[in-house]
């Protein structure tokens, strides 16, 4: 049977296995499988997150969650979430192998569609899950072939019978991931704490100028939205650097039509987002762009408005879970660091579910999301032996 | 028999009349039959050039050559060009109906693909007669659905008979077209006496940064292409403020790439292009935007490139033609004006064969390429009657 790394594979180091498409589907097997190998008791739910159960001495016991996610970027890389839902089998199977007791039940889980690249939100099983969003609008969400997701999860077989929702009252959950970020390597640390996750904001900044021809309209006469937006995209930069020391602020996405080389852009949008431990930060930031985009529109004499895409707070994880994961890296004699997650993840979600917090695995120069994504085998270790460890302190050794 | 604006007409001020479409040929037989009935000898040459010649005195005498084209841009103006073919037309009945003799025969000309929407380069038919541009080469030029120029010709009957070159010397040519700028209308004149075009480069610029997710990867980690072409957006509308006081500049595309709201870009071309009537003021306004280019890129960290797309010496139309205008101007009373052209004509091409200038007729706020071109209908007579004038004038009245 296929390694998880080769399901879905598209080079040595690359994974193509969009949720719910039939790579998703046999990696979901696979997983399926896996679990089954290994005794646990298997639950499917309606919005296809897979869960296994591990009974504990205390069958009554709230059990600790611990999981990640299985599906992928369009041709990204092998780790991301994949690694966290091996090393949550894996703790499993070491259980197993040594004959360990855990007082509290263990659950393992695969989240549904953590990417958001074939169907939008991302973090979508967990969200269903935690009750952020509603079932029936997750199930009609559509890819771009118009494809429902409720139909997918229906043909590959994965819409199961469980409530999306929390079967019981859970003690913790751990989700260990990549960091995708290079704080850990630029510190040279083996492994994460991770505390919490930023706060983001993400809008569109649309400017309404006139289109015109570009050899006859004297400067004077232009009210040129592509010269609007590219004041606010340096902005963006400038600004990332004064609000605060760990805010990230990028420009993404343009549309600028009508995209000619011979006529002044009239309608451009561009979408900005910022990223914070502090809340307050992300508002600054989001309010200083906003100030820009007013200056630059009056500076060219044109309209815009902006819309949200996304808001999201930043989440402070339990001192529970924390310290359990630093208690594990210090009983392992692991270099560790505590650590912000500058990306969402499916924790987020379950954090308002149960106490919560991640472990971060070293990536490589910071790279993710393609096939320079890589973690080395000695640090994937750490990173598992850590969850492994911290799981057993918080489902409490019999 | 429909007038030349319903021909192709998508709405009361609206022509989509793109080269060697069906609309394009349906207009060319309009224009055919009023050759016809006015009695000219009509050639078509191979690459579907119209001409209509209407006998002098001396037929051995150099022509006077009056006209402009009959395409339009998608979904553009009823004025353009069309107005300029319908002057030169409206010239040789003024002449028939009222019996005038000229010592020089006087030919009228539809040029072939003048906008250069569908097949490019612009300016295409005049360009090939001018020798230019070789005719092989254009008639394998292909549409976006991949159909070859020569093939559309031969298929709307206009591949004609006669060389496309200069059938013999012209002792002048003068073509009327809408300014599609606001400098007569600020001047508050009512024509415009051309005396040359100006010259442009229109180039593309790549940067090639790195793609990293926009919440993980901290601001100086980041290679941002989006970033360092928009510091030259910017620098382009600034320095065509400061090279000269006519120039202009602009960036109408840009590719934005991957284009996704949670990555840094790390490829992003943009055009740009600066006009003016004097090459050296170009030149320099195109080597401070590589000068920007390279700074942006230094501060990113980054690479870049840049690729001509055009290069086009500024033109002196010649002083026997500019006076002819003149004179007509003067001695019909009009308030006109000497304007360089910002946009590119057939005239240039022309200008390479026999001593040329141009009319320009009254844009309403400086519009054109879109239902909003509008020319008042005593501006046309205007234009019209100081070309009728300015030809007899060029043609020697017997």
């Amino acid at each position: 049977m296929k390694t998880q790394s080769e399901i879905g594979a598209t080079g040595e180091w690359e994974l193509h296995r969009l949720a719910l498409s039939d790579e998703d589907k046999a990696v979901r097997d696979w997983f399926y499988d896996k679990m089954d190998q290994e005794g646990l008791e298997i639950r499917i739910d309606e919005f296809g997150n897979m869960f296994g159960r591990r009974e504990g001495n205390d069958p009554d016991a709230d059990p600790v969650l611990i999981g990640s996610h299985l599906d992928s970027q369009p041709y990204g890389g092998i780790y991301d979430g994949a690694l966290g839902v091996i090393a949550a089998l894996e703790t499993i199977r070491s259980l197993n192998d040594q004959d360990v007791e855990t007082r509290r039940p263990i659950e393992i889980v695969n989240w549904t569609n953590e990417e958001g690249s074939r169907f939008q939100p991302a973090l979508q099983g967990s969200g269903v899950w935690a009750g952020t969003h509603d079932i029936e609008e997750e199930y009609a969400k559509t890819d771009q072939k118009g494809t429902a997701l409720g139909d997918e999860l229906e043909r590959i077989g994965y819409k199961g019978d469980h409530p999306a929702e929390p079967a019981h009252d859970y003690h913790a959950s751990l989700e260990l991931h990549i960091e995708q970020g290079p704080y850990l390597e630029l510190e040279e640390k083996q492994v994460g704490i991770v505390t919490g996750v930023v706060g983001f904001y993400w809008g569109a900044i649309t400017f309404h100028g006139d289109a015109n021809h570009s050899g006859t309209t004297p400067m004077h006469f232009r009210n040129d939205s592509l010269v609007a937006a590219s004041d606010v995209i340096g902005q963006v930069r400038r600004i990332a650097g004064t609000v605060g020391d760990r805010t990230v602020g990028t420009v993404g996405y343009v549309d600028n039509q009508p995209n000619s080389i011979n006529v002044i852009p009239d309608e451009v949008t561009m979408t900005f987002g910022f990223r914070d431990p502090s809340d307050d930060i992300v508002a600054e930031a989001k309010e200083l762009t906003l100030q820009q985009a007013e200056a630059a529109a009056e500076q060219e004499g044109i309209s815009w408005h902006c819309e949200k895409r996304h808001d999201s707070k930043s989440v402070d994880f339990s001192e529970l879970c924390i310290d359990a994961v630093e208690q594990a890296v210090t009983e392992l004699d692991y270099d560790g660091m505590r650590i912000f997650s500058g990306a969402g993840h499916d924790a987020v979600h379950v954090a308002n579910v149960c106490d919560t917090s991640m472990i971060f695995a070293v990536s490589e120069d910071g790279k993710s999301h393609s096939n320079d994504e890589y973690t080395s085998w000695d640090d994937c270790y750490v990173a598992a032996n850590t969850l492994a460890n911290a799981t057993l302190e918080l489902a409490e050794l019999v």
